[in-house]
């Protein structure tokens, strides 16, 4: 079919001679329509594995009796996730804009059926979207692990995916919302996506309460912290390649086109966004590892693991506007901060997280937005950091952004968790706690055969 | 080179005036070519991932006493069957058509080295195709897992993939395949691939009978069914959403191109296809999820994850002509159906498929092929279901493709066993079935070092 | 912005009449410029994941103890890696050339922010090229697995990315390389990359020495070999899954171009580079199944597993010069060199290499180079092999590519591990290594609450 239009294209052009070029044009256009459906699939996909990478990681981290569950949260969190997108968080973060910047209102239940090109960019960018939709969801159930109901989970995952993520979304990423007006930047979201699931996570974490067993008051008045060690590394490792790789899609396809040039959100910064995305994983790793071994004096496995993910949540904001140079050094940052978060939420708030998760995205996703405000070297694009010369302005800007959005995730989240608990409840019994999730929620061991000690 | 070749022809363009749009016309054609390579590429690597999936899925839902076995099987079913379908497989499916749309009778052991489109074509086209025969053929190894001979396994995987699937693949897939010229439609494969890979896991399964224990009868003369849980839930997980990963290439690059516009067989397509695919699989995992939690009284964990698959297959052949909404209610349906499904293959039947590979594959593979004649909504294609207008036509001819297909899988796949089970016997001894076959086939443990219960 | 753009040239072009074709000429060389960003990000991305293949083969293969060791190594050998060869690894290999094609010279930290075509091409370029520089490293952590000091590999690692594997790399691919002018073939790395790893890996567990209990002389004087199992195969399958799937990107993006025809390095020979991909590694599964079934009485998993790595290993260097037929040819003839390579080396040279790492990637890199002299039928880029008329001018070249790289590699590695075991040490303690490495390196098992026999 595409064929015989093409040969028949290609002999009008000869006869009708001068409209040719017009004919050449059209074409062209449309096959780069062609080329950018296959570029966001492509990072479609690779953000959709990273519930993969997420899923390993927070089963590596936990205890072997709660694998199931975990396991469980992560596919449910998409499946429904995806569901209540299309049906309100959509409509919520693109729809028609109202209210001056802050709430989209159409497009619920999309459900064109023509196949012209405006339907199938709808169909295209829901597709891309819909996937940091579940990830910012699924970042929260890292934190309230090994302890929180899983019919809970399930109803506040469908509220962060429906309601709380596309709202703040629309502010900062809809053409209309009021942060992308003022200038607010964050590239592929380190404040957008990641910040919004950890505060959620820090909520929820902090609702929820800590395992039984995590902090201990001796007969000396002081409270000793215990470590729950992972029971699978492999799995957290093989979680965190799986991350960097889908994150490759996560920033790389947030140029939202392949063509063109002229500017950050064209096809000519997808390359250096991927190398600035490498470099700051890297360097955030390096940095984790050797920040730990001189502190621990050991090299931490779970710390460095996190030390990448510090880095790519952290050049997540500002990795089309730096240099490599300044990836590594955001990076570097990123993995000694994730080192000291985790320290800090453990050890002084007390705040049980199990695999970091606040530390990851929450505190890492604000210093990368930050990071624009200082590293940003994008002149024609009007971002310009402290350090090349661009004053306080952009700075001032991304801490607005950062706060309004923080304000908007505590609220709302915590609102949620506080009504869940009272509705529901959030936590399971302590003796289902101490059987595990996967017996006394899912009637299933996650390793059936396998001799395990049940009192870790 | 081609930097040379360029300015060469833009030098060309400026000096022929009239001819330059035609050029320009001819490196559009051959630019087209170029993103349709790339896209098909990424549609075989995904569905090759799903080699994958399939195998953590099949490991983790059996037992650790076979791990090695089911691995291997799924590793060694795509390598001989890529060579088998190079020689023979390929040739049967797409070669030049005989007695009237039956099989295809050329390009065997295609072997062509001038770098030509026509023959890039056939490269492209076959790396595509060669994923799509493995899964039909892993298909059959999860039903059949824990008691059947690797020796006969490798024979029966050879037919599959050289035979079997071809040629029901010729007559639906193939321009001159009797069941396409009869309009039956199958976007990606439900019938082609799923269904033909499900009706060859049920003959398997039943001509190998029950593994060791399954089926038990009590002194009051009733038969008690035993559960064998698997053995790892992260790895089905893992498996199931690297599945859902392949699934999108799966579906998506069953448009064949990525360009032009006006059928659903074009690059217009894609991003529905994701859509309603991503939605089909979420509606599939909610289905079996609520469904499995009303009945059993528990949110089982190898049901839901099932759920997804069956949400994927049901979706698969309408995925290209149905609308977002449809496909929720296709997959809510598909996720019930699995649960329904695997009880009646496991209770009523009482064939014993390890994995519920037949109640995914095969009975949610013919609920998709018959979803499209009732939701199709494809009126420029002439692909219009019951609900739509279309009256009975589409469903009819979508249960003629279901019978002749599920008559031409069943058929020869019984002989096929059976005549294995003849000549070189199916089944392991018992002796073997119990001690497991990583033990008995391969003289290696799966998990050397662990501490397993072997009688589990 | 682009769409104003688009139809702003539309409109030029019907003022403009004659100038049409050329504005048209422009866009298409630009659409071809965003197609090869989007391909090489491809490339790119699944050669980055099979640093997750080779992670989970090495830790499948290896004991228990040592997993949370090999995962750390992988990951890590990946982050330190990248920033070396941004730093200094690319700028040897892809610099300007120094000392007759022995040497690159600039772009060391490349730093540039213009958003021009020719610096998003050195940004494509290193990302695509990065990963290949990591899978050369971490080819050697596999052959010293379980007895290598953290710290001392994490230094040695940075000076293969760093020098040893740039420098070969630039006079084999970089266009002024002595090699190259050489006429030397090398499509995706045989020689370049895996070769490298190899004989560094080799070079690695002799300096080494085989882990305590490998080699156990009886009262009889007769030294025994034990073989210690790995601890979990459906790791290694999954492993090398990956890695196959990885491997398309390896060979098939080093066409270096999804457009044009007429060439080997042209997007006209992805899809045969895919199929003689896919066809080279099942063959080898087959090969080193069928030896190993026959030689030791059994299927046997590893040996397989590595088969399908010593196919695509082997396949790597002919994969864009030869037919499918050929690729089933050396495919075959790699998985049974494996097998006797890997018994040679085990057995013979009694060089304790965990994985099989020397023989993958050393033996059948050297064969899959050797092939290209053989089997090579690419008349119009003058690459013709012994069985189709070449002589033996094409196989000499080849030869000398394999001894200048191997040279280079075998002296370069020795003095770096002598002098590193001078100066920090290489290995272990024999405590550490009795107790394994996860706890005396990282002060934290693997694998948490699971029971684990300690002395296997």
């Amino acid at each position: 079919m595409r064929k015989k239009k093409l040969i028949a294209a290609v002999l009008m052009g000869l006869v009708v001679a001068g409209s040719g070029s017009v004919f050449a044009q059209e074409s062209i256009e449309s096959l780069g329509f062609s080329l950018d459906v296959v570029w966001l699939f492509i990072g479609a996909i690779l953000v959709f594995i990273m519930q993969a990478g997420f899923a390993l990681v927070e089963t590596g981290l936990t205890r072997a009796k709660n694998a199931t569950n975990i396991t469980m949260k992560n596919v449910m969190d998409f499946c429904f996730g995806a569901i209540v997108y299309w049906a309100l968080g959509w409509g919520f973060m693109y729809g028609k804009d109202a209210l001056g910047g802050l709430i989209g209102t159409d497009q619920f239940f999309f459900n064109q059926m023509e196949l012209t090109q405006e339907n199938a960019e709808v169909y295209r960018n829901w597709f891309f979207q819909v996937v940091f939709a579940a990830t910012s969801a699924t970042i929260v159930s890292g934190a309230m692990a090994e302890r929180t109901q899983f019919k809970s989970y399930l109803i506040y995952t469908c509220f962060i995916s429906a309601f709380i993520y596309p709202i703040s979304g629309h502010w900062a990423w809809s053409g209309d919302g009021w942060l992308a007006k003022l200038g607010f930047h964050d590239f592929a979201g380190s404040t957008v996506v990641h910040s919004v699931g950890g505060w959620a996570a820090l909520m929820g974490a902090g609702v929820l309460g800590p395992r039984i067993g995590k902090y201990i008051r001796g007969s000396d008045g002081k409270i000793s912290v215990k470590a729950f060690p992972g029971h699978n590394i492999p799995y957290a490792a093989l979680g965190v390649l799986l991350l960097f790789f889908g994150w490759f899609g996560f920033n790389g396809a947030s140029t939202l086109t392949s063509l063109g040039g002229g500017s950050i959100w064209s096809g000519i910064n997808i390359s250096r966004v991927c190398v600035t995305t490498t470099l700051g994983a890297a360097a955030g790793a390096a940095g984790a590892l050797i920040f730990s071994w001189l502190w621990f004096k050991k090299p931490d496995a779970s710390m460095t693991l996190n030390g990448v993910l510090a880095g790519l949540v952290a050049i997540t904001a500002p990795c089309g506007v730096v240099s490599p140079g300044a990836a590594v050094v955001i990076g570097l940052i990123a993995g000694v901060l994730v080192v000291l978060a985790v320290e800090f939420i453990d050890k002084v708030l007390k705040v049980d997280d199990p695999v970091g998760a606040v530390s990851v995205h929450c505190v890492c996703g604000i210093f990368g937005t930050i990071a624009v405000g200082i590293w940003a070297n994008a002149p024609d694009d009007g971002i310009i950091g402290l350090l090349h010369g661009g004053g306080f302005g952009q700075l001032g800007i991304q801490l607005i952004g950062i706060l309004a959005v923080g304000a908007w995730a505590v609220v709302t989240s915590l609102i949620l968790f506080l009504v869940i608990k009272a509705i529901f409840g959030l936590r399971v019994s302590p003796k289902e706690e101490l059987v595990g999730l996967d017996l006394s929620e899912h009637k299933a061991e996650a390793y059936a055969g396998f001799q395990i000690f049940s009192n870790t």
